[in-house]
This record gives C-alpha cells, sequence and structure tokens, in this order.
C-alpha cells in the first residue's frame, strides 16, 4: 500500500488582519512557505485540496491561480472547524488510490472579515435558538466535569495558562505571550465558568502542507526523516440520537479508535497530542474521549503539568486554539505543520523531546446541537 | 484495482419551492429515493459525501443526521456547480484507496431561498466587476461563434428547443413541456443574442446515487447490470494564463483527455452525453472542447438533430441544465441519475438505444473570470 508523507510544511502568523490581508493572500502565503520548505517546485504539484468554511465558491481556485497553479485539479472541502483536516484527508485518500504522488493541502480562513462577534450558529439550529449556543454547551460541560469528577475552576483554567506558555516560543501564534491562573480566573465572564481566556479567539490565517507519496518523496529527492501521515480518521455524531451527557465524547471515542486502528498504533505510544481546545474544557474532556487520559482525570492531569511540554504526553505545544489562535479552517492544517515541525525536531524552544508519534484532533460543528459534528483525527509518525 | 458501481440513484423533482422545502428535505428525500432504488438499507452505508454551494456550513451532517445516518464519515464538497461531481469524485477515490465498498453520494441546493435574481459573481471578481458577468461572458461567446464558423442564431436556440423536446419525458425535470424555434427566438432579452430560454434556470433540487467497490455490490447482493463508473476528471483553468479565446476550450479539452485516459476508453465510442449547457451556447463549444463534435460544427449539429435522442451522439437526453433544471451542486449527481437510468436502459421514452457508455460534464466557476473554474468529466459503462 502506498505511504503518505509530509514532504514540507508552511504558515502565516495567525491573528486578526485588516481588510487587504484577504483570504487569497493568506492561503497563498502558506502555500508559497510549505514550497519553499519542501524544495517543491510548482510544476511538481500535481492537484490542490482547499479546506475552508468562509472563502466563498470556488476560493480554492482562485488561491491555485494566485499561485500559478491553474489548471490542476482543485478541490474545496468544508467540515466546519475540521475542514483543513477533512481536505489532507481526501489528499491522502487520493494518493492511497494512486491518483497524485505530489499534492498541495491549504486550510485557510480570514474570519475578521465575515465574522461579527462571535460565529453565529445554523439558523435552523433549535439547540442554539432557544440560548443553547457554543459557549453555553461548553460552560456547562465545565459545570458538569467539576461536579462530576470534583475537578476545580482552576484546574480547567490550567489548560489556557499551559497553551498560552506554550506559545510564547510559537513564531506563527496569535497571541506570544503568557498568562497567569489569575489573568484566566479573572477575565471577562463570557458564561459561566468559562471566561473570555477559556474561549479561543476569532483569528485569520492559513497553513499548508506538500503531501507526497513514498515515489513522490523520491522523485522530489527529499532526503531525511518526513513523517508519515499514518491515517487520518473521520467520524460524526450528535447527541440527539442517544442518552444525554454532555461529557460522553462518545464521538472523540469513536473517532479515536477509527485512527487507532487505521494507523495500526497503541495509543499508548503517542507522544504529543494537537487537541482542538476551542475552551480549556474542551481539551480536557476531548483528551479523555480519545481514552489518552483517564476519564475525569484530565483537569488534574493540566494542573500537575502532566500535558505541558516536559511531561507525560505534551497536549497543545503550539498553544493550541486558545492561543495559536482558530481560523477555523485553517486549524487542522496548522495542527499538522506543528506534527511535522515536532516530528522533524524542527520546534525549537518548545520541542517535545524524542517525538515519534502524534496525534492531531479536530471537531467541526456541534454533537450537542442538531447539526452532528465530525471529528477527524491525523496520526503522524517519524 | 477496485471496481466502483452505481448502486442505485434517485431524485428529487427539480424546481422551484417554498420555504417550507428545506435544503434537508431536498437532499433527504433524493437519498431515501436512492437507497430505496438500490435496496441498500441505512446500516449498509460506511460515508456520505454531500455536494452543495450554498447549504451553509456542516450541511451534510444535518442531512446525515436527519437521514439516521449521524455517527458515519461525512464530508461536505465544493466545486461552484461542479460541487455534486467533486462530491462523487472524492467517493469513488475512497472507494479506489479501499476505505470503504458502499456510500452514500448527494448533490443538493436550496437555491430559491439564498440566491434573488441571478448568482451574483464573487465580489473580487474583477472582470464581473466591469460587468463581464456570466450571462454577458456567453453571449461574447455564442457572437464569436457566429462570427468565426458562420453559425446562426436559429442554431444555437435548437439546443433549447432539443433539450426541453427531452425533458417533457422526465419526470424529474423543473420543465416539463416543448417549447418552439420560435419561443426561444422572441424570449425576453438577456444578454444579445442570448435570451431567457437561452439560459438555466435559478432551481431546487437534489440527486443521490449508492455507490459500491465491486466487493459491495457482491455484499448488497446485487443483481443486474449496473454501471461502473471508470473514471472521474477533474481539471481546472483561467484564460488569464494563457491567449484570449473565448471559445477555446481548453479546459473541456484537459478534462476530456483526462477522462479518457484515466477510464481507457477510445471517446468515439461515447453513446451519449449530459453536458453542462447552462447556456445554449454552452453546450455547443464544450461538446466541441472535449473533441466529441468537430471544431465549429456544434451549431449545425444540433440544428440536424444529430444531438437529439436517436441521432448520432444525444447530449442531454434529460433535459440538461436548461430544462431539467440547475440547483448548481445537485446538476452533477442529476446528470450521474440520468447514465445510470440511460445505461441500464429504464430511462421510458427518453431511453436511448443501446446506450453503453456515458459521459457527464460539469463546469464550476467562470474560466473568464478570475476564479478560475474547475471542470469534471465522469465517465460510465455499462
Amino acid at each position: 500500500m502506498t505511504k503518505v508523507f509530509i514532504g514540507g510544511a508552511g504558515m502565516v502568523r495567525f491573528g486578526k488582519y485588516d481588510a487587504s490581508v484577504t483570504f487569497e493572500k493568506l492561503a497563498t502565503g502558506a502555500a508559497k512557505a510549505a514550497l519553499k520548505d519542501s524544495g517543491v517546485s510548482r510544476k511538481d504539484i500535481e492537484a490542490v485540496y482547499v479546506g475552508h468554511v468562509f472563502g466563498g465558491p470556488v476560493a480554492g481556485q482562485r488561491v491555485s491561480t494566485e499561485l500559478g497553479l491553474a489548471g490542476l485539479p482543485v478541490s474545496n472541502h468544508e467540515n466546519y472547524c475540521a475542514s483543513g483536516a477533512t481536505a489532507l484527508r481526501e489528499a491522502w485518500t487520493a494518493i492511497k488510490a494512486g491518483l497524485y504522488d505530489i499534492v498541495l493541502v491549504i486550510g485557510a480562513e480570514k474570519m475578521t472579515d465575515r465574522v461579527k462577534g462571535g460565529v453565529t450558529p445554523d439558523p435552523n439550529d433549535l439547540d442554539a435558538a432557544q440560548g443553547y449556543v457554543m459557549t453555553a454547551g461548553h460552560a456547562m460541560s465545565a459545570r458538569r466535569y467539576m461536579h462530576d469528577y470534583g475537578a476545580t475552576r482552576d484546574q480547567i483554567a490550567a489548560v489556557a495558562v499551559k497553551n498560552h506558555a506554550h506559545s510564547q516560543h510559537n513564531p506563527f501564534a496569535q497571541y506570544q505571550h503568557a498568562v497567569s491562573l489569575e489573568e484566566v480566573l479573572n477575565a471577562r465572564k463570557i458564561a459561566d465558568p468559562l471566561g473570555l481566556l477559556d474561549c479561543s479567539p476569532i483569528s485569520d490565517g492559513a497553513a499548508a502542507a506538500i503531501v507526497c507519496s513514498d515515489r513522490g518523496m523520491v522523485r522530489l529527492g527529499i532526503n531525511g526523516v518526513r513523517p508519515e501521515v499514518k491515517a487520518i480518521g473521520l467520524v460524526s455524531g450528535t447527541l440527539r440520537s442517544g442518552h444525554y451527557d454532555v461529557n460522553e465524547e462518545d464521538i472523540s471515542r469513536r473517532a479515536g479508535l477509527q485512527a487507532y486502528k487505521l494507523a495500526s498504533i497503541d495509543p499508548s505510544d503517542i507522544d504529543l497530542v494537537e487537541m482542538h481546545d476551542c475552551f480549556t474544557i474542551a481539551e480536557i474532556v476531548r483528551m479523555e474521549g480519545l481514552g489518552l487520559v483517564p476519564k475525569g482525570e484530565g483537569a488534574a492531569w493540566t494542573a500537575a503539568g502532566k500535558t505541558s511540554i516536559g511531561g507525560e504526553l505534551p497536549v497543545n505545544p503550539s498553544g493550541g486554539l486558545l492561543s495559536r489562535g482558530h481560523p477555523v479552517g485553517a486549524t487542522g492544517m496548522a495542527q499538522v505543520c506543528e506534527l511535522y515541525w515536532q516530528l522533524t525536531a524542527q520546534a525549537g524552544s518548545r520541542q517535545v523531546q524524542d517525538a515519534r508519534l502524534g496525534l492531531a484532533y479536530c471537531k467541526g460543528g456541534t454533537v450537542s446541537g442538531t447539526d452532528g459534528a465530525s471529528v477527524t483525527t491525523v496520526v503522524m509518525q517519524s
């Protein structure tokens, strides 16, 4: 079976950009960085996969034209916050099917132009119409978690402290400063008990990778270790179809099992995780759902430093969504960039020692709403 | 190599529906029809691929939840008017890669809720900003074609007459009545020489198919002939990067060559074509671009009945976009439904005799604009 590798990766710094920095500018910036990193020239690229939510129709075609890649197969893929990872999954699948050897995958989003305030739920989402919006759902998740497992507010806030500490060392992060526990606890309340620093920001940004078959790697003469994309899981789910435990995370459990099986790995071998921490509490319950942290112990693990760089299982060395930022369609590919840098020992002062096996997790949509969510799980190994 | 088949297909009638007929209702209606046609039960479906443009984030997840398919891998794919075909291409690729044996593919669009008047171009499209909108582009194409090849206005109008004649026999068509040459010529002018009946309408609708590997067909116990999806080409292009001949159709030429090569077929063996006739002239120049009609002869071929059912190479037995209707994300899958019915001799009084090899063509975006377009070419054989 064809193996699939990340031949190079690149990002533009996440943040809030003015109108002159368009979706196309962000996306092409990331793509050019990935091309440069890999040493791949445009003529070697056989197809372009673009993940985004708000870029508008045929945004990927506009980007490809700007890049001088007009003519190639170009496609756009949307799974809300898992859009970038879904684009990568389609590329990975096409290489597995033997269609291509060398492709470009881009995740991009210009949110500040299109999203005012927060992301609004779908007009048909009945839960949201009754006030059960995303922040309310995660606040309820935090309250329930504290009640069920005796976790403290400080322990949950520790996720934000950790991820900001990590992204001080990430030149592509939206926030590159530390925050104290007190700052997290005293931040403006959004949905009790969660405050502003428990929530990922509205961000602009893009991330890209050159994805190659083993044959493509040889053709390009890429030397040195490159991480293999062992598997990309994709599952969906909604609480509507089951019993209602807001922290059950059945969708994460299934997404994990699918990835571990597809990749033929023992999850206990995973060295680091890039996790979809759209809210502090989300990092905790999703790590538990994946079976990577014992149920009910995630908050305590975080406060004890077990998920920090240097701990037992570092989570979000990049800073995660909370501090690297969260331009929704770009996030999945930013996670892949981070795994690539970590697994090739290029992560500088945020390097996880002896990182060999990494997992990146995205969730798009809301499992508690009427939409149904999708979760992607990317397993990469060097 | 794994072979991929259409195990069943279904549509809802295209048309203009009121607000009570939602995107989800259209999409689930088509999916249920495809499930029923194939005899496949929900528990056999392994993944869901949804193509749409205006359905909003995670529309496919909402549809899957409604269908009782929550839990499966679900993904959304956008390539403007080629979105449905792009979703099919990802499904076809995943089956080729060995990921799945039985999947559901849906193309759907509720346009009348979202699009008022015509489809508006992207705000960054500089050509459109100067008045070179889609209708103007196709009008220019028609004028140039008449000038270069001595074609007449009547011959171009004959495309609309033919496609309306065909769709009288299509129970899923938006228009099921004939139109005369006089009616086409005397219709309200949209962009000279093109009138209202030279333009495809704004439509709502959905179309779906059950897509299976050879192993999946055996598992389901599907008997009888089912058409194989031999190949699905995808290319992009923009006139910005080349010389400027509005009827050059280099993108169609490349899309055709890619499909013929992938499918290992001789294009002269093609028995029928479902063509993206968003405008009358577009059917003519795209058939020529594909190399299926000699350059400059498409208009004359049409007027002579060569592209009618019963002619040398029937084009759009379904009625095409002009008369079956054009809910953009649904169109590619509606074409696949028509090829499925034709290749299994289920097309009733619009049946193309001895149909064995069919091609379906979609173009998404505008090659003349700054976007760049993408073309899909689906080859199916019974």
